[in-house]
């Protein structure tokens, strides 16, 4: 049996793997487009903050040892254009310029997702860049170093940006963000994002919300962004504005597409067509709470849906639950972290949402070091049930958000949540666990 | 209606401000045989470390403040020496020595938990101390500095005498810990006490397993601790040998005992007396994985039960579920944390236990400043159950249990937890978190 992959990264080359454990028979293909496979794309802005370490140190393994010790015909710069459904083949064209057509019994497509890019004027001249793939990276690194770039223009604030603040302001450069919404991270309770705002400026970037770039132009060496009321000069333009399905070849192919144009699979991670799976950032999920369908590209659900993508393929029942949007990133010193619902996703999926904000400590009452925790917690005014919660301190929130994770799993209410035994010791918080303090107040302003 | 109180620490005063916040009009008396109420107990050895501190630095709000702004009847130096069921009152003796009766409608022992100190030749000498009450504290922290004690010898090996040793290694005190048992915290994996055991080797502890100690003498000024085959010289004893419930009052009130001789209650904290509460420490409590009575006297626990106590009292359904021994103590750099069972308890249960050891690590491939987390975790091969887990590591174990504990509340089996939605960044953890790989381990295993 031929099984042909499109994409070796996170999804693409989990899916891989696993095939080959599951039957060593089977033929796997995979087909990437760039010259890297199996990295870890999440590292790069600490890597690029790193002027000590390379790009190639995310490598999680190189293709080679695919090949050579799994036996798995991994194929670098191979770029499928099209999908023929009835004729079961993939066609495309490689980086030495030759045509190439696969034939597939099952075709996994596992392309994931690029970083939007308007199309608008000087948003392609060079030094404006954009963050997703390891050669994104490297050119990062390349173009800081060969410009010495001392200022930077983020355009975005989301967790990409934010990350890769932190990473210029340790090479010494000047950040401005900017965005045209209003609001930082709009997801979070105001008391939540005022704190993360106040992080950045305690790092001397500047936010510029409700600022629109409309074109960026060379000027002497520098680049002018600007927009109706606003004008950077900058050495270098990090696009962080979101990142988009990679899922035309599917729509081009006829397969049905879900949630914010992601390709619709359902759950075994096939397409509405029986014998193509789509699995990591280019495909749709359930989402635990709402039951709907949702597109959230992250990591861990890429290398998950690779396995349960693969298990399906190899005809072995796959075990894959929905995804909560669990997630975590560090701005500076603070960890944010969130999973489930926020109050307007609650309240746009027909639920009653109820939320409270409580700041507690990282530690122990007369232990030292201790810092403020936030923690915004929402339930189902209806039902009692737990959806969501957002959290930022500066110790105890990226693990702490997992607990609720597990919670959202089960569909616990906030007064099940509340009389979780959890673990106490002074130097890892209070008697009642944050989360717990959280889930209290919520049920007192619920009853 | 007279509410009275036996014992004013966590659940004692949990419950006192609960009762009162339910019902102001209830007549709360509160008879605390020490000089203290509401501290924190836990926060003793990190407050003997520092020797700027004050012991009355754990004082969460001293006893004024719940007779002057709650109205509670706060009597410290009140020693209740009996209770008499069928009259509905408690008597006792007063630190000023007057004999004292109280009448009540409904009673609550709260008398805690006492160190185990043996019946042996000069373990009541001076400079044998333990560590539980805050007058213990005082104690032990005023010899420390009247005897310049240089040399400590303490006697077991728990959370306790782990978290001292700690305390005194910071004072500059040489420290030998002794015990026993052959086997440091023989409830966790060796390979996961190994590490603890390198920890305590690497800050110069000296370990001393499988050595009784029968005796102590005092000689010159210094104390010598001896045992059939060994002798130690050292300038202060630390009993830390666990501790027992103070459950006398309550058995020769003729209630009825658990596990340990703890007292015995029902889901909402009642007695064999309808009447008479029991919670806290002193108490014995479901256990959420085998369903059996346990008796794990932990803090969070008794403030739980101090509140779900009062809520029965005033006619409020109660709120509370089992435990499931949610733990986590550090050891210098080391969080060492649990939750559940053992192999060993489930085996006792009736469980069919499966265990998994990993090693896995609290960062991202590539993310610098990673170190190794170990997890011993076990589910039941008959029905998949997860029944519990164990973790040490440098960072990321403490918070990460609690993932664990909401998975064991919700019966959840490894297969469905090892799909559990967990946030992932490289500075906090690899994109499989180590509680996910220690499931994907245990399931392959259990296949």
């Amino acid at each position: 049996m031929e099984f042909v992959i499109i994409g070796g990264d996170a999804a693409g080359m989990s899916a891989a793997s696993r095939a080959k454990r599951n039957r060593p028979d089977l033929n796997v293909t995979v087909l990437e487009k760039s010259s890297d496979v199996s990295y870890s794309a999440c590292g790069m802005p600490y890597n690029i903050a790193d002027s000590d370490r390379e790009i190639e140190d995310l490598v999680v393994r190189p293709a080679h040892v695919f090949r050579d010790k799994q036996g798995i015909n991994v194929l670098t710069g191979h770029f499928v254009e099209s999908i023929d459904p009835k004729g079961k083949t993939v066609a495309g064209t490689s980086s030495d310029k030759k045509a190439f057509r696969f034939d597939y019994d099952k075709l996994l497509i596992a392309s994931g997702a690029s970083p939007a890019r308007p199309d608008l004027p000087g948003f392609d001249l060079p030094g404006v860049m954009a963050l997703k793939s390891l050669d994104d990276g490297r050119k990062i690194k390349a173009y800081l170093t060969a410009h010495n770039v001392k200022k930077v223009l983020i355009i975005g604030m989301g967790y990409i940006g934010l990350e890769m603040c932190e990473a210029f302001v340790a090479g010494g450069i000047e950040v401005d963000m900017v965005k045209p919404g209003s609001t930082l991270l709009p997801w979070m309770a105001p008391e939540l994002s005022e704190v993360v705002k106040k992080e950045l400026e305690t790092h001397h970037v500047r936010l510029h919300l409700g600022r629109d770039i409309q074109g960026i132009e060379e000027t002497s060496g520098h680049l002018k962004a600007f927009g109706p009321d606003t004008c950077f000069q900058t050495d270098m333009v990090l696009l962080a504005m979101g990142v988009t399905p990679n899922s035309e070849l599917a729509a081009n192919a006829g397969l049905a597409l879900g949630p914010g144009d992601s390709i619709a699979v359902d759950r075994s991670l096939k397409t509405s067509n029986e014998h193509i799976y789509a699995a990591g950032d280019c495909a749709d999920a359930f989402h635990l709470v709402t039951g709907e369908k949702t597109w959230i590209p992250l990591a861990l659900r890429a290398n998950r849906a690779g396995w349960a993508a693969a298990d399906d393929v190899c005809g072995q029942p796959p075990n894959l639950a929905g995804v909560c949007g669990a997630a975590v990133f560090k701005v500076f010193d603070l960890e944010v972290a969130r999973a489930g619902l926020t109050v307007k996703e609650a309240g746009a999926f027909g639920f009653d949402p109820c939320a409270v904000v409580v700041k507690t400590r990282s530690r122990a009452h007369a232990h030292s070091g201790s810092s403020p925790i936030r923690i915004q917690m929402i339930a189902d005014k209806k039902t009692g049930r737990l959806l969501g919660a957002q959290m930022v301190g500066r110790e105890g929130a990226a693990h702490r958000i997992n607990a609720v994770s597990v919670a959202l799993h089960n569909r616990m209410t906030a007064r099940d949540f509340s009389q979780t035994d959890m673990a106490y010791a002074p130097p890892f918080g209070p008697v009642w666990d944050p989360l717990l303090t959280a889930a209290n107040q919520l049920l007192k302003k619920m009853r």
